[in-house]
């Protein structure tokens, strides 16, 4: 599959949610297919909390995108239909402006003085973006978890420039138990000696240990317990294949090599933006859901995932019960999903099926 | 209410589980009550994970124990009429022999060479206890979680020896989401920089941070969600009251506050061996469940909480099949349990008439 990938430059910069002004910033975007005459087929994805502008297809780097069951030629959202846009995240480390980039203030990396940027602030970026790159109007914004807030904001804060939501495995805000979870990961990135309160870069080190801890603990909250127990149980790891001297069970050995492998690549302060941008999202701050829907006008599809406990399908319904009382045309449905949370990155006959529906009705 | 702590010596120690020798040990016990004549009126409270020998009761230190709902005067295990003992677990930090005292043959404190301890060795060293104070039998075992598991082991180990087992919010092992939390918990632990591989009591420091996160992390596995949503919501932490700085979110606040409190009491070579011990434990390892439970005579009230979502009722479920399986007097009911896996410490209606009546039948 083709596609490009291409950095954006917004040299006017942005008034972020917060107040604060970035004077300038860039994203990071990767596009399949084509746009059409009328500009009537382009899509974007939104990724969740450690995905990136790759969303699908093998990159320079043979890596995967992270949709890529779900997006491709002839896939649930099809690239030879529609024109598919992805941008990694402001604040994030996929190539945007972020923690890791270069503050044109300082000339060097802006590591813990990046702002703190909210749903909202990646919302209004994905706008102008939209401007920028001469989409008229989205026939579908979508996303999981995370990516699923950016789409339910959309359809609230841009009903004009959108046709459709897909609002996958997400909620309208995070749990209690949400930010908690959240909160262990980031006191374990802050309390690693490497950290220095945010400045690593300038000590040219990088708190690996505690980035690694907390993806260990991500990785549970994404799985579920049943597919963890069927694929793990209680056996006992190899000697010879261990990575970790201390590690006993299979399923020990696989957290340590997955948190590893992600400490060797996410940077810490985008972490702590990313996950705090999570915890404080809540859909109609001020006015609540409900109003907040008031005036959405395009079409949504909800789906949540029984084996997903970190955003439970109950929390979908939330978003459908809101929709219905201001008759917006809503779709909400509860898969099984083997994955647990991660399901919503995983394609099953009947995800792809409606997706796919949903995109063409 | 009166009770009594002593510190019991086996000068002739034991032979572990795992084929390793402890050459003497102690076991840091309280009482409460008194032995009847005919000695048939003894209750042995086996503690959870974080607990030790002060079961009920304000002791020195004005410190309530950790079943001072259930475990007192006129209270479900009444110790105006029954003798109740608890001991700190063989391994742990409240005064038994364990990673912080001391190694007669170094004269230094064991630390990380205190050997593995697993759920057998604290009931064998239980019975050891059981015999050397002149109890006869057990009228009653019950804890627990962790404690549920030694009751189980009980009733499997030493049928003779028992009249009745309590287990309480607990499984017949652990499962693979568990151990995953469970060595999450560890990992902090092992890369905190003041943990020296195990030996910072050489070094005069503690690795506090990582004991920190680890207990934080634990909280929210004791809690529900759904408790956790109705205490703390999404309301932010008076700016007055914050105990770090990086807190939005009063959740964030408490678990910053009840980890730093658990850092600066708890022994984390201690922490350690006793989640790997809670990981290991398999009743009936070799031959399954079914069989283990064949020559159990004790009657069973086994005790799950729909609230619990680290050892759900489910898994208290398997234990009464086995128990079925092999016509052992046993009774299984679920109770709603407001504390999430937690609510087997705090005193219901409900619960603690199924205590009472249970001992009583």
């Amino acid at each position: 599959m083709k596609f490009r990938t291409e950095l954006i430059n917004f040299a006017d910069g942005m008034t972020l949610d917060s107040g604060d002004r970035l004077e300038k910033f860039e994203l990071m975007i990767e596009t399949y297919g084509e746009l059409n005459e009328s500009g009537s087929n382009a899509i974007l994805l939104c990724h969740a909390f450690s995905g990136n502008h790759h969303a699908a297809g093998k990159n320079n780097d043979s890596e995967i995108g992270w949709w890529d069951e779900i997006v491709g030629p002839n896939k649930a959202i099809d690239t030879d239909k529609y024109y598919v846009v992805c941008c990694n995240n402001l604040g994030g480390c996929g190539g945007s402006s972020g923690p890791t980039t270069i503050n044109p203030s300082s000339e060097k990396p802006y590591g813990k003085n990046f702002p703190q940027i909210s749903v909202k602030d990646w919302v209004n970026s994905q706008k102008m973006l939209m401007d920028k790159i001469g989409v008229p109007y989205w026939h579908l914004v979508a996303g999981g978890s995370l990516g699923g807030m950016q789409a339910l904001e959309w359809a609230i804060s841009y009903p004009n420039d959108i046709k459709k939501a897909g609002i996958f495995a997400a909620a309208s805000n995070s749990s209690t138990q949400n930010i908690a979870l959240n909160e262990v990961a980031r006191e374990s990135i802050r309390k690693d000696q490497n950290f220095h309160d945010g400045d690593y870069l300038e000590h040219n080190v990088i708190p690996k240990s505690g980035l690694k801890t907390a993806r260990m603990l991500g990785h549970i909250t994404y799985l579920s317990e049943e597919l963890m127990d069927s694929r793990f149980g209680r056996r006992f790891q190899d000697e010879d294949s261990k990575v970790d001297q201390e590690v006993d069970f299979e399923v020990e050995n696989y957290l340590q090599y997955k948190g590893e492998k992600f400490s060797e690549s996410f940077d810490a302060n985008s972490y702590i933006l990313m996950t705090k941008a999570m915890d404080g999202y809540v859909a109609g701050q001020d006015i609540g859901l409900r109003d907040a829907m008031k005036n959405v006008k395009s079409q949504l599809l909800i789906v949540g995932f029984y084996s997903d406990w970190l955003y439970p399908p109950e929390r979908g319904k939330e978003i459908q019960m809101a929709a219905m009382d201001n008759n917006i045309n809503s779709s909400y449905i509860v898969l099984e999903g083997a994955h647990g949370h991660d399901s919503f990155l995983f394609s099953s006959e009947e995800y792809s099926k409606v997706i796919s529906k949903f995109i063409e009705s």
